[in-house]
């Protein structure tokens, strides 16, 4: 029997999910079966992933595994989705597992056209200490560049000889020599940790990086010798735009916020947002909100209030229609400027720090 | 008005590289330009080539320009056409060239699935001593491997950038995630003495390998800044199969010669090659030989008869029929065990040497 999505707070993107996991031959995720789940995991934002036992074996075994994602600094900004990316990092890093973050910088060159330079200069100066400031432990981290990593270029070059272009095709829709060297990289880059020792992974990732997921496996699958774990993968659902699409996009800067914003273009925007609030106050006291089409709802659930026994309160009042949707949309005000505040403080902080930070030295 | 390409000691095969040069927008060799031309320049073996006037020109005005060509550890053997690519390197080294050989380790790994380190055991036990019995003076050559090449690498995933699938197919034909690579990693090899300094350069290469070029060269001219000089190429003729066909190719063993080979097959093979002389020793003295098709005049000419006037006079000696083509096999099987004993003796003696290459050395 089939275990169906539990999402305890409701969401009218539901469906769209149930259909990736369908298409995509994805494993349901199963929060009982890790130890103390982060809220992700608790409220299915965490929704999917593909041989998630052997990690969880790891962890109760106390075996060896690891955790890997990678910085792609073409971005000047972080986003929600980059936010959950560290968030379970930060999980696993907490339950014993082996922590490699590596900068892109080949792939922002082959595919976004950033040079090597711009990369690191990004890379050091905003997204590693924002990855610090979201939780992450650097002591126990590992950091490379794709660009310094002569094992993973050589790696990507002999994987490349295991795959086709039309079966490269089938996996990414299209296939530009660009795209294909990011990709490869990007392989050997999940790869990277069982050059020297073969160990299970997991690379926690938003759903449209599945592809990459997907090329992995399948060389891994082709090589002779049986030298890798088929790397394990986690999802996370993405924060969806403000406006009740499935993502959020810069390609509606008013439906979507940064890490970090200013504070009062987040207020604004948060005030427009699709709300799950009746036409009048009458209506709304007397059915209460539509909580799955609130996108405020949305964001205090992925991002804003960790207690389950506060989130539970929240969904309670607004769901009965004691609480307005003006009243909501305040509260999750209030607690994106903390968030916003703590965030672009610790970044501050975080930059003290990149002189410690634990990259590999290459020969 | 077009220069029309001479031949003076004639071949079959003239009509296929006239269409080449027009069908790929080359510019006719012309010994002429360049001082002291070698035996495949005089004989017009070489034949083709882009911007070769900036060479001749930083040739004459002793200017810094580089000439460079790469080893494909994916063979086990070495083939006349690498012959004609080392002779003319040594033509460009003596005549004030800084020179550049590649092992193109990557390429083997990504296109022909030759493992890295296999790939180096051969080049060094034997490309690179062959190389050196050929005639290139490693004291004056850079050697690199491309897996050791960061920069080259890096390159690589800029140069990605700059171009499409459907532009790569044009030039290709195909494009398979390990060719496209392959390809990437050359057009960086290419451009690599040119990455600290502007300057101009010579690849000689056969003229399947012009595809690589034309990549090079549209990729330069994309780049912003003018990085790069336009990187000039010189083509020479294949060595023709001996049953007459434009290409020897180990695909049809009996009319391919491999280098080294025993000499016993290599003798049998010139015996049985597509010869021009006549059905019988009458006609044959009263018209002569077909020089045109006579595969083993081709075999003296292209490498085994140094002397202008011995093999004019060979020529006329055959032309006129008072040679047979029985004696003219009799001449390239002794110039040929000549050959090859002196090659197997260099490769021995140069395997000495392998100590001392100039290997860039990495950081």
């Amino acid at each position: 029997m089939k275990q169906k999505i539990i999402d305890p707070w409701g969401s009218s993107l539901l469906e769209d999910y149930e259909k990736i996991i369908k298409d995509f031959g994805l494993e349901i995720f199963d929060a009982g079966s890790f130890p103390n789940p982060n809220r992700l995991m608790r409220r299915n934002v965490v929704f999917a992933g593909r041989d998630m036992k052997i990690i969880s074996d790891a962890i109760r075994h106390r075996k060896k595994y690891y955790v890997l994602s990678g910085i792609m600094p073409s971005n000047e900004k972080i986003h929600f989705g980059t936010k959950m990316v560290v968030e379970n990092i930060k999980y696993f890093q907490e339950h014993g597992a082996q922590t490699y973050i590596l900068v892109a910088d080949l792939e922002a060159a082959s595919a976004r056209g950033v040079s090597l330079e711009e990369a690191r200069k990004r890379a050091l100066e905003f997204h590693i200490p924002a990855y610090i400031a979201l939780g992450l432990d650097i002591k126990k981290t590992t950091f490379y560049f794709q660009s310094e990593n002569k094992e993973v270029m050589n790696h990507a070059y002999e994987f490349a000889k295991k795959i086709t272009l039309n079966e490269f095709q089938a996996i990414y829709g299209s296939a530009d020599p660009g795209k294909i060297m990011a990709a490869m990289a990007q392989v050997a880059d999940i790869l990277y940790p069982q050059f020297k020792e073969r160990k299970p992974g997991i690379i926690p990732v938003g759903i449209d990086q599945d592809p990459h997921m997907r090329l992995t496996r399948d060389i891994v699958r082709r090589l002779k010798e049986k030298k890798f774990f088929l790397p394990s993968s986690l999802y996370h659902k993405y924060t969806p735009s403000l406006d009740g699409d499935m993502k959020m996009s810069k390609s509606k800067p008013e439906s979507c916020i940064e890490l970090p914003e200013d504070i009062k273009s987040v207020k604004r925007k948060i005030k427009n947002a699709l709300s799950g609030g009746r036409d009048t106050l009458d209506e709304h006291r007397k059915l209460g909100a539509i909580i799955e089409k609130d996108m405020v709802f949305e964001l205090l659930k992925q991002h804003l209030v960790e207690d389950d026994g506060e989130l539970n309160k929240i969904y309670k009042e607004y769901k009965s229609g004691r609480m307005t949707s003006g009243e909501l949309k305040e509260i999750a005000c209030q607690k994106m400027e903390e968030f916003m505040d703590n965030l672009v403080k610790g970044i501050e902080q975080a930059r003290k720090h990149i002189g410690s930070l634990n990259f590999v030295k290459f020969k």
